[in-house]
């Protein structure tokens, strides 16, 4: 059967003041009007049983996150006594899943990025299940075509192709590519072979296992005894956890399997990295402003704007900012600088301001 | 004896979402913490006595004017049922206490400026009326040494030096200049001749009475009827008060009569315009930033930031901006266009945002 893995580990700290310590990025409603997680679950209805949709997420924002999920069983939300970056994570599903279903297909995504539409999102996973059918020994994962010559995304490089699946063809991997710098963003993205890293990927649990086993031993060693733990208590210690080697699936396991396919992403993508990215993927009115919630722009332009609660946020004769309004704090900045709220939030912590945090 | 006019009758849409229809600027707590209007009053304790205070405002405003008024009595906070200009404010007045004291000496001030040290305010002032005192048919207005070719205010160029008062000298008034062009006003500031009208005045009620027949008779002859109106009803008709000439008393008085003098303004003085002008008369942090409230800056130079009710504001990186926080409503406008505020009400008012004006 297939399975699915939400891995949900994020705090988000660049979306503060809409995120706090206790309302992760994934639990936020930033686009839809529903909080990303829940979008990520409705988004795989009709590919997936709820019963087999696992959300791995950190103890905190387990509760949470099983109040949100109609349908998806308690267990299937296991929380993390801490992060341990994404190889332990998804070492852990896959033993779980494994245990439940010697055959297990998995499909992991990522809890807190914006893919539509659904239905194409589900037919190219759709796909790709096919593809790891027929090729049990290997991994797949997803390339996004790539708009922008983005220095914050892994690139991947694709080989030769390997054949096709529903009309859409897989390549060998031929190289992964961490975050690169401007200059060969721009080469990356002018090659035309390659794609961004979506964090989308697909593989038997058998093979992950096995792979896993074959790079990250230790790992491969103390998982199995953490499962254990999850199921018969319902919890993890974190001392068990925080043992774990904390590595990423990519490079801890990706970056060294030779049998590696990439399937390009038919589907539309963003990881909503910053509150810069929700102007690509909200509505904008004709000056370049996109808004949720009440707001009035007199020559105001490419501003992004989030309000609460019915307050009314008025932007007079300024470009580029970001203004977002909650019920105790507001936060101004550029565009340009939205990958620095977390600079924000660490100065905030730094002057004691626990209750804005 | 000695009275004060205090002309309240301002309401502030540049101040918005602070101001509001019903809170006009001179309501407002800016600078100090307390509304401009009770500083006002305040800075004057010790030169009047409250019940030779008087102060005219829009009768929206005379309730919660009076309530902010110890010792003021009720009737001499005097409603006007609309706008009529300065001139229409200042005939009613001085025809109000010349009823009552035939012998009176009127100060004029503004509600809603900001000047400081009171003790140097009460000294010029005190001077200033020992000027009219010895020259019973002159009008004294008082001149603020221009230390930027602002456009906004109208100049009064100096001419010959006629005497001096507690050693402060005056000088007969050669000329009123409306507001200027830019090369004008630079021209005007490096000349040394040339200040800003205050709108701080001292003559003696008589004087004034008579000018105001020479130059404006039609108002003159009308504004009688409507000071026997609000001395036995305690309200005046609108369509009375508006049918008054509707100029201010520097037009209709002050450029037409040919015994003026003016005394330097031995004070500090601000008339806070607008939003930008809280840079100049609040205390700043190293970058340049003036807050009142709450706020973190990161990066941010040359702010202005009012908080209301705890809420936190977080700047990252922006230099020059206005960021005025309400319960209901929150701006963000640049330094440069904090005279435009009144654009964002007009725009407000055609949306139909009455809940927020």
């Amino acid at each position: 059967m297939e399975h699915a893995v939400i891995m949900a580990g994020g705090s988000g700290t660049r979306f503060w003041p809409k995120s706090r310590a206790r309302l992760p990025k994934q639990l936020l409603s930033l686009v839809t009007g529903k909080p990303l997680l829940v979008d990520t679950v409705e988004r795989l209805d009709g590919l997936f049983a709820r019963e087999r949709v696992r959300v791995v997420t950190n103890a905190a924002y387990a509760d949470a996150s099983r109040a949100l999920l109609d349908g998806v069983p308690a267990q299937n939300v296991v929380a993390e006594p801490c992060g341990r970056d994404t190889a332990a994570c998804i070492a852990l599903a896959a033993t779980l899943i494994d245990r439940d279903d010697p055959d297990a297909i998995v499909c992991v995504l990522p809890a807190d990025h914006v893919v539509s539409p659904a239905a194409d999102f589900r037919a190219a996973l759709s796909r790709a299940i096919d593809v790891v059918r027929n090729r049990p020994d290997g991994l797949l994962t997803f390339g996004v075509k790539p708009t922008r010559a983005a220095t914050g995304y892994g690139y991947i490089e694709r080989g030769d192709q390997l054949g096709s699946s529903g009309g859409a063809p897989f390549f060998r991997v031929a190289s992964f590519r961490e975050k690169p710098d401007a200059a060969t963003a721009e080469r990356f993205v002018a090659d035309g072979r390659f794609s961004w890293n979506a964090g989308v990927f697909v593989f038997r649990a058998r093979t992950m296992l096995r792979a896993i086993r074959t790079h990250l031993p230790a790992l491969a060693a103390a998982v199995p005894k953490v499962a254990d733990e999850w199921t018969s208590t319902g919890r993890i210690a974190e001392a068990h956890y925080a043992a774990l080697q904390k590595i990423s699936i990519d490079y801890g396991v990706f970056e060294k399997e030779s049998d590696v396919v990439v399937m390009e992403a038919t589907f539309g993508w963003d990881d909503v990295g910053s509150f810069a990215a929700l102007a690509r993927v909200l509505a904008h009115d004709a000056g370049g402003n996109a808004v949720v919630g009440s707001a009035t722009m007199l020559d105001a332009t490419n501003n992004v704007v989030l309000a609460d609660g019915g307050h009314h946020v008025a932007l007079l004769g300024v470009d580029g900012l970001v203004v977002i309004h909650t019920g105790d704090a507001t936060l101004v900045c550029r565009k340009d600088d939205a990958e620095r709220v977390k600079e924000m939030v660490a100065r905030l912590e730094r002057e004691g301001r626990r209750e804005l945090l």
